[in-house]
């Protein structure tokens, strides 16, 4: 298993794949899946795409519309970035063959930060052969 | 792994459950982790109920009332597609045992179209012994 | 595999994390992904703060308030909790090694149920070495 640091914004999605990447190919195996999994209870992980960053803009802007602001009971005020969390995710795999990650060509991994500025951390999990 | 492909509707939601069950088959593995993976971003993959197919016709129905129109910058205009991508995710394990799915009496796996009709394709991975 | 048994309120979120551990450290593997299944399509699983109920407690409300009430055709009138199911998931992945969970301070592993109260049950499936 590998651990990676990531140094956040107020929110906002921040594009892993090369250390993810990187982890599969560290690990010399050939075949298998790789497990992203993001240790946080106000941040999350997702794919989608990266080719244009107005994407991951338009998808926070719309969970910030979606996600309710209500009469929450959770003292530290944060409880839409838990929401959020849950909706996206902390965990996510993904498949690889000949060491490399198998994804579309439009795919990029994303760290989703909902409570931030913050130093996060996320690990990386190759199992196979 | 094994690659399959799909004709898609507009938007629509379509049962994969016998082919997912088939790459199990032909792994000739008896226990592990059925890994499902569409390498889209504006499509995605589910499990819900597959008795009654109203129930992925209300799904999608809500989806397309939860996630707003807004003033997208995407300049392709399909940026509440790449959102319902993410809100199911692209990725799903699935546990097999004596090389068959172990999945609930009413559960199917849906690969879930938001920005079609296309050709799609999705990947299965099994890993296990 | 092991397969554990909840009996749930009308709807709300258990915590399984001492379960799931036990599945780990039962399965005497040392590192690897740890999988948790819930094989229900009107309940799921998810990863969330365990140390302030209220958390969980705010992300029932949220969820209540963003899956809209509507004109469904499913006949059994449960549509929106299908929708809340595939929303959170019915099936996450977490590393372990050494034999323990490797999750965060704050994170807790929740059976999330949306069409109690019933007699439910989940799987956890463990691969490593």
């Amino acid at each position: 298993m590998q651990e990676f640091q990531v140094q956040t914004p107020r929110e906002g999605f921040i594009d892993i794949t090369a250390e993810v990447a990187a982890a599969v190919s560290a690990s010399r195996m050939k075949d298998g899946i790789c497990q992203v999994f993001v240790p946080h209870t106000t941040a999350g992980v997702t794919i989608n795409e990266n080719a244009d960053p107005d994407v991951v803009a338009d998808m926070l802007k719309a969970l910030n519309h979606m996600v309710p602001e209500l009469n929450y009971q959770h003292g530290e005020g944060n409880s839409r970035a838990h929401v959020k969390s849950s909706l996206l995710g902390c965990s996510l795999t993904i498949p690889f063959a000949d060491g490399k990650l198998v994804m579309g060509t439009w795919q990029g991994i994303y760290f989703c930060e909902f409570d931030g500025p913050r130093r996060r951390k996320y690990r990386v999990q190759v199992t196979g052969q």
